[in-house]
């Protein structure tokens, strides 16, 4: 019998909105709990007690994905908070594979657990100064060194400057990693979409403008949040 | 001494907007002719007659992309029209890589390159019916077979019901290859930037609505053009 995990949400289908596979048919499992508090965090519901999780066996799981989108989907991630604290997701991860469930996952870097080698896409996401969290670099290094080089990629969400000075530090110690910049969103609770639209508009340009002719930055890909231009703040979409 | 190229616009650094390297920063060589008159080609001014091509070989178009971003970019898009008209672009393709600079290729998959063997990134995009085009289905299997599976991804642009029943079919015939469904932009004139991203946006959740409980959709990726949602129709951006 596995162990159960706490549950968030179970969603989808819908589309991946970012990082290495955005566009992405997937279905979301978010787990509870984060060793981290961004302060900017548009999930802080997964740990500040606003959300109530549910424990979940793997089995329990994979049903309820199955019931949302029967025969229909091919590829789940897993999403938190930091699903790399929960070692019981491992069971999770050995099931979807049997099943030929393709899957990905994010996470800052800054627990380790081993099951993280056998998911297909693994995007760590170390948190720029922004956040109000510090990076512990020696065991983001370790985290990379597990993995295989074409199985992660790097992601920096960038609010400002700092953040991307942040970003180009990370890329310089790593440049052998695909490199993700990531629009950030300031307003996660901000209700009227077209301001929002407007205003992640506005900063993706930007970020685009400080990344085009930085020649520390050639090989990046920048991309926004596609799901916050479809859905605004909108949860389990 | 190498074949001058037909030219239209030498452009960037900006991202490229859609397909399996989408948010890539990199500079574009948009070609001119095509072999293809598609009802709502967005660049047809590569070969309606309204806009003017320019000569140039290899070393030329070299000279421009480093001058609009010196030391600045790592990755090139070589775009039309139809790229694969040009021979030509043999040693343009040859001079990039022996200067570590990656590349990427879009094309119908109509006509046949030696030099498309030597792209990092081979969008393959055959054309739906409402483009008022007919697809060789034997010279797109040709195609597909001269190119490895990882260099190459297939993408169908969608404007209805029957774009989407097309892009299954593809879909179908070639499950091996990574797949594309992209919004198509009905009006590639629309200067009303707001109004052209509200259509864009409500065609796309259409899209990943009608591709989310298709069981015959499962490993896909929906995505839009990133550059009409920041640019609008604009030009060399």
């Amino acid at each position: 019998m596995s162990k159960p995990i706490p549950v968030l949400e179970v969603f989808g289908p819908t589309i991946q909105g970012e990082g290495a596979v955005i566009g992405q048919k997937t279905m979301f499992v978010r787990t509870g709990g984060c060793d981290y508090r961004c302060s900017w965090c548009d999930s802080a519901f997964t740990w500040d007690g606003t959300g109530k999780s549910e424990a979940l066996t793997p089995e329990q799981i994979l049903d309820r994905l199955e019931s949302l989108a029967p025969n229909a989907f091919g590829h789940v991630t897993i999403s938190g908070g930091n699903p790399a604290l929960h070692k019981g997701l491992g069971d999770l991860v050995s099931l979807l594979k049997s099943r030929g469930i393709q899957t990905a996952v994010e996470t800052q870097g800054s627990i380790w657990q081993d099951w993280l080698k056998e998911i297909d896409a693994v995007t760590i996401s170390p948190k720029p100064p922004s956040s109000g969290m510090e990076t512990n670099w020696q065991q983001l290094e370790n985290h990379l060194a597990n993995l295989h080089t074409q199985q992660v990629s790097l992601k920096v969400v960038v609010f400002n400057r700092e953040d991307y000075a942040y970003a180009k530090h990370v890329h310089a110690l790593f440049p052998q990693y695909d490199f993700y910049l990531q629009v950030g969103n300031e307003d996660p609770h901000l209700l009227d979409d077209q301001e929002l639209l407007q205003t992640l508009l506005q900063q993706y340009e930007q970020l685009i403008e400080w990344t085009m002719h930085d020649q520390a930055m050639k090989h990046v890909r920048v991309l926004p949040q596609l799901h916050t231009f479809l859905w605004g703040n909108k949860r389990g979409v």
